[in-house]
């Protein structure tokens, strides 16, 4: 790895913040490069969030070195930049194990290092946190130093907005990092982010108001007047004229702008800001990606990677004839129904290659708008779009779409408009774990009057339900894996299903598994084994959760056994939406297995050996098969 | 209503709002007088949002003067505020019926009139809502004009924020209107606030900018040099020096401060901004309760009230005996136990008097955070307190804490941290209606891994689970009833219940009714119905939707019939939850009846004729258990 140069050996002392301190700015330069050697080099095996980290690693070590760790609280927003805080506070040797099953998370845990001051994995969290623990220990009288690090990304959701808000007035001490790299995970939008873009002509402002100053003070008498009744103001002069502006209305100090990847300037920034009372903004220009020409060429696709190789970043895994993802087929089918339907309208949280939408994104520009991490706003504004007769598509991941409860439920549901949620990485997404899964949305969602809720067993069939939903009159919601299809050819012609029908794919006499989404594949397998044993089973692709076919209800009273099977939570899911049924039909004495998620939050690792271990997979289900058999 | 002046008989001749066209400045104001007077004799019968309405009146007759409704969008965010629109827009006449049964919404609501943009009730939804619609009636090729009326409380929301960022960016059509008085419900908090505040300096400083301007003006050379480098900086000089500042950076044009009570300023402002294009911020200056003596002096309480006589504001119902309400009840034992131990900290979203921690806020006023309504920031600053060891109890309102979903599950659930949710008005509020029921909660939280999620039957058990969830190590929810307790004898020492651990009320042989929190009551004097027919019946107080108590399965198996009673939505709900832990245990061939609310957003009216409409009283829970029998 030529471009990031030689291995002095430094990162192998540094076994926590502490050993930072004897080094040179020179050393802390070289284990810069370094860390960055390390964490392309694990990255490039275990993939990750490579481009977010590498734009950090400066800072990260800047701030172990002016701050006193673990006394002192750094909070990484979002925290998928933290790898060079990971190696730097003694998990050098575990790091390999990145986001491996049972190795270290891609996330800052508290349960992982003391160093970890509070769980990421959405974004801004970081002000409320830091403000509450500031709050803390200034009741407790301990005077450690609260650091929140959030990219500008963050900065557009409204939680970062509130937490700014009740920080400036609290007058608390918290020092804000931000990470102003121009980018979320695509580049970033809105007002606010073009605000900072304005970055560059700040020094001029700055330039000119010292001129301003010296101008007037050149004349004695008015000019002093002048300068003195500006001063006496309630606000300093020199915020008017620094892209500080924003930040000192809201009552914070502003630092800045910093340039993110000079040591010498970060530590004495910081070091200044630890000397600050009450709440601070340190505005660090960083760039994403950087040190590794592949990364800083295409931060978006290096933002979060799987394997591939250190010299070209060419991906690993060349698999040209895999089946194209959900993601990819959401994508297709979008730009396909765009054309006919020239009343659709695409809406993505700062996810335009995530959710797949870039391709509608380019045929459509006028009906496609990335909101940045604002998912409430997404929401609401779709609504806003369907009361004028559109048919918006929402495409957010499941776990965020948690963001908008409040919204799905009072902007959507309640008056009834036909907003369509593409809901991606719907159940376990891998690697990213806990804070990633999307194993809720079956249970909240389908607690909601007026919304449909479906999820396909392929590719073909999201298709399919794409178009049903956009000529159903009311809300729906699909909720679709991550990764890839299972390779069905595709229907060239798309066609509505009709709401609320289940799919028998097979009848059978002694056992029937009502399955849903991608547990439908498993199931048949299951049931190819299970019938290897003499056994007629009868499998189901359920296709909505709500409403619940009601035949489901009579082919359980005929055939008497019944395994129902989700990627969800158990509690409150498809399995207890067909209790719930039967229940309310009054049929009793049909024997019952509801597989799903257990009650716990699903630690990370490769989504097929979860589904193992969880019993999701066909030998899972087998052998609840032979339970209730 | 001396103080209110006469009435012309203007209001009888607006059946819509084409007919404000005909009228003079001078006939305007005396309709203002009108509508003031029609309200606040209305609202003394109803009860309702007084002081928004009252606040609101000249701004409305604006608006419908200047901008042509329904072709013209008018939004209120929040929508309390609507009163006046609705007698302007055809609703005069049932106007009486406000906030009860059968009768018009508190709110604007679209199935009631074509006037009312987008449903409204949760606060900071009108700025996505409006751009939402902006930018379908662009792509549609409509001039018509979006106007978003929104309080500079719910500005604190991020929510509002994510809207104005995105608006900003747009450059769509969209006219904004702040309306400024200085209150969301409680007295406004927040850096946003105080920066509004500085309006009263805003004209000193767009005096002090044309000295400046001039002063640099009269030394040519040098002067006009700097003034040119000013203007043609990207960023007009002005916005600098007017308290627009904050929304000129977020590319709107702002207009104001207009005094929001003078009818000719109002409609002018309005004229020009709707000349305008591209996003407009008008900011108006209003007094809530404003032409009512009683509410002006007191608007927080007038900002919701019962009954009360016009001449004073005495509320009507004088019950010096009614029993104490579950929010008092609360708010009395937070400030008992507050005294005890100095780590516990009482967080609310601008709702101190609602949710009843006036009290403690008074007692420990450090260990109090009025957060604004910012619900997401408040879950989020608990779980940061948390990690330091203190005991942060948040309380909002079941309907409110929707907005915090996400950091319930990711900020509290996932680390496990003990932040206690006092969720008030759980289950139905009455004539707030469908946007404040709280009827979601059971099912959205006992999804939740780590959650405690209790219910108290009575204000003593009110006590005791605050206590408990405080003694907690890990997450707790209360859900407890908008409204009065039952008026038991409060035990003077408080003690921990055993978590999970049901209360057998009465055993019984033929029917086991497990009942959740305000359920607990109806139940018994069900059993008593039930008893004098004969029947032999057995009452379980849950406390605990989770865990569960096992004993309950058991319970069931012996008695063979169940009735599961509970204020939410029966999807997913107690009774679901009861059906799972049957289902998991493989207990079979109990006869089950799930009392519950249906499968829809349930209307306004009365919460007793609701739960009667809706079976949750003795008769309704005593007719389930015959049909059971």
């Amino acid at each position: 790895m030529s471009f990031i140069g030689g291995n002095d050996g430094l990162l192998d002392n540094i076994n926590s913040p502490d050993d930072l301190h004897g080094l040179s700015i020179g050393q802390l330069e070289a284990l810069a490069k370094e860390l960055r050697q390390r964490i392309i080099q694990t990255v490039a095996k275990t993939g990750g969030h490579l481009a977010p980290s590498l734009g950090v690693v400066e800072l990260t070590i800047a701030l172990h070195y002016v701050f006193n760790a673990p006394r002192d609280k750094i909070i990484w927003d979002v925290g998928h930049q933290a790898y060079a805080h990971k190696l730097i506070t003694g998990r050098r040797d575990q790091f390999h194990t990145l986001r491996t099953y049972g190795g270290l998370s891609g996330f800052p845990k508290r349960s992982e290092s003391p160093y970890d001051t509070f769980d990421t994995g959405h974004s801004s969290t970081s002000i409320s946190a830091g403000l509450g623990i500031s709050t803390g220990k200034a009741l407790k009288g301990e005077k450690d130093k609260v650091v929140a690090v959030i990219g500008d990304g963050s900065m557009t959701a409204g939680m970062a907005f509130e937490g700014l808000n009740q920080a400036g007035e609290t007058e608390k001490d918290l020092i804000v990092v931000l990470n102003d790299n121009a980018m979320s995970i695509a580049p970033n939008v809105g007002a606010f982010s073009s605000f900072l873009s304005r970055k560059m002509t700040g020094r001029r402002f700055v330039g000119l108001k010292r001129d301003l100053e010296n101008f007037i003070r050149s004349f004695p008498g008015v000019g002093e007047n002048i300068l003195n009744l500006v001063r006496k103001s309630e606000d300093s002069f020199i915020t008017f004229f620094t892209p500080g502006m924003l930040f000192e209305a809201f009552k914070f100090q502003y630092m800045g702008p910093i340039r993110g990847h000079r040591l010498q300037e970060l530590i004495e920034a910081l070091t200044n800001a630890k000397n600050l009372n009450g709440p601070v903004l340190v505005h660090v220009l960083t760039v994403k990606g950087k040190g590794y020409p592949p990364a800083e060429k295409d931060p978006a696709h290096f933002h979060g990677v799987g394997s591939f190789e250190i010299p070209t970043g060419t991906p690993l895994k060349h698999k040209p004839k895999s089946p194209p993802s959900y993601t990819d087929v959401f994508g297709k089918t979008m730009v396909e129904l765009g054309r006919k339907n020239n009343k659709i309208f695409a809406i993505t949280a700062a996810m335009p290659e995530g959710t797949g939408l870039t391709g509608f994104s380019e045929a459509y520009p006028e009906r496609f708008l990335d909101v940045g991490i604002a998912e409430q706003h997404a929401v609401t504004f779709a609504a806003g779009l369907a009361t004028e007769g559109f048919r918006p598509v929402v495409a957010i991941y499941s776990t965020f779409l948690q963001r908008a409860f409040d919204q799905i439920v009072h902007d959507v549901c309640m008056p009834n408009l036909p907003v369509v949620f593409a809901i991606d990485r719907g159940g376990l997404v891998g690697e990213d774990g806990p804070t990633h899964h999307g194993h809720f949305d079956i249970t909240y969602l389908r607690s909601l009057p007026n919304i449909t809720l479906m999820a396909p067993k392929d590719e073909n069939e999201l298709r399919h339900m794409i178009y049903t939903a956009l000529e159903h009159p009311g809300p729906v919601a699909i909720r679709y894996p991550r990764g890839n299809g299972l390779g069905v050819v595709c229907d060239p012609e798309l066609k509505a299903i009709a709401i609320g029908e289940a799919e028998v794919i097979k009848d059978g006499g002694e056992i029937l598994i009502i399955a849903l989404g991608n547990c439908v594949q498993p199931s048949l397998e299951a049931a190819e084994e299970l019938e290897k044993e003499g056994r007629s089973v009868a499998v189901v692709n359920c296709r909505f959760v709500k409403p619940l076919d009601k035949r489901l209800a009579d082919m359980a009273a005929r055939i008497g056994r019944v395994l129902v099977v989700e990627e969800n939570i158990r509690q409150g899911g498809l399995g207890s939406a067909f209790l719930e049924m039967l229940n309310d039909n009054g049929i009793e004495g049909v024997h019952i297995r509801r597989i799903g998620l257990p009650d716990k939050f699903i630690e990370h690792g490769p989504a097929g050996l979860l589904r193992e271990k969880y019993g999701l997979d066909a030998e899972g289900i087998v052998q609840k098969a032979r339970e209730l058999l």
